[in-house]
């Protein structure tokens, strides 16, 4: 078993072989953390939420389900979820974000800016970074007007994510950067392969 | 004005210069036409529906929105919208897609296909074929469980959706090739450029 801490509003970058397990832990609770994928055969091969949404049926998928590739390759599946409310609609929090949404002059912390640090040395072009899946985030839709709202995460102090790899994969984790996502405060995220 | 008719089931590639419109029409109602978009300057920049939902706000642009790109730059401005419901949930249709959930067996024509076939002469690569914005496609999500279902598109004989490209695009659209998306039976989309 490797653990690895990510600190907050950081990431990291790894390599998952098939039939490894990632668990995702949210330690204090109320903690994004956006994932994302890649095929270590195929570079241009991600992690697709259109893909996903499809196969699953569902904009929340969970145990039992599968992440699908761009190409329809199962790439992860999920065997388990204490938290049970994970996002796949928004693209990570980046600086342009920032600065549209919510005004900010400057640099912020951003997923987008760690994804591109943390996978670059992988081989990953910044342009290639896809719609993340965002563990813990609570995104709701109204289902007659389609408005979305990002809810506190619902996710308790120990809750965990556990993905198991169903092809060889670089992988892209955060502790999201974003002051709303999660309740106005910033914690780490635990990985834990085995 | 330039009219094209886009055949059932097939798709085109076209350049739209900044400022010009590109009308989508469809002519017979109950036909979705799945569209992306390249900036003419990087074909690494697409249209991306994880950061169109996040600026827009809603799983459902319609007039007044615009759609943006995975820099957050805005590609297109929706000028218009007789339907009033199109997806940005989906990824294009594609023959995985039908032998996995439908249990096709041999070659179904598919929107995938068709824009691979539309955009690869442009340059674009065909893992680069990002969840599409499926036009007058009507997907709904249930607020609670997060399931989706695909209905019978809402738009009737000569409902249209103007988009105004906002720089310089590469375009694809296609005239769907699924049965469940177009209610069993297809159509064509015209455009009308001007």
């Amino acid at each position: 078993m490797k653990h690895m801490r990510i600190p907050p509003r950081t990431g990291v970058g790894l390599e998952l072989a098939k039939g490894q397990l990632l668990r995702i832990v949210c330690p204090n609770g109320s903690q994004v953390a956006d994932v994302t994928a890649f095929a270590a055969d195929y570079r241009t091969e991600y992690l697709s939420s259109g893909r996903t949404i499809d196969y699953v049926g569902s904009i929340y998928p969970t145990t039992g389900d599968r992440l699908w590739s761009n190409r329809s390759r199962p790439m992860l599946a999920i065997e388990g979820d204490t938290a049970g409310r994970h996002d796949f609609l928004l693209a990570p929090c980046s600086q342009e974000m920032f600065e549209r949404l919510y005004g900010v002059v400057g640099h912020h912390p951003s997923c987008y800016e760690n994804l591109v640090k943390a996978l670059t040395p992988y081989g990953v072009d910044s342009d290639a970074i896809p719609v993340t899946f965002n563990a813990f985030m609570n995104v709701t839709v109204d289902s007659q007007t389609g408005r979305i709202d990002i809810g506190a995460p619902r996710a308790r102090p120990g809750d965990h994510l556990d993905l198991r790899a169903e092809i060889d994969l670089i992988v892209g984790v955060t502790a999201c950067a974003a002051e709303k996502t999660n309740a106005g405060a910033f914690g780490p995220i635990d990985l834990e392969l085995s």
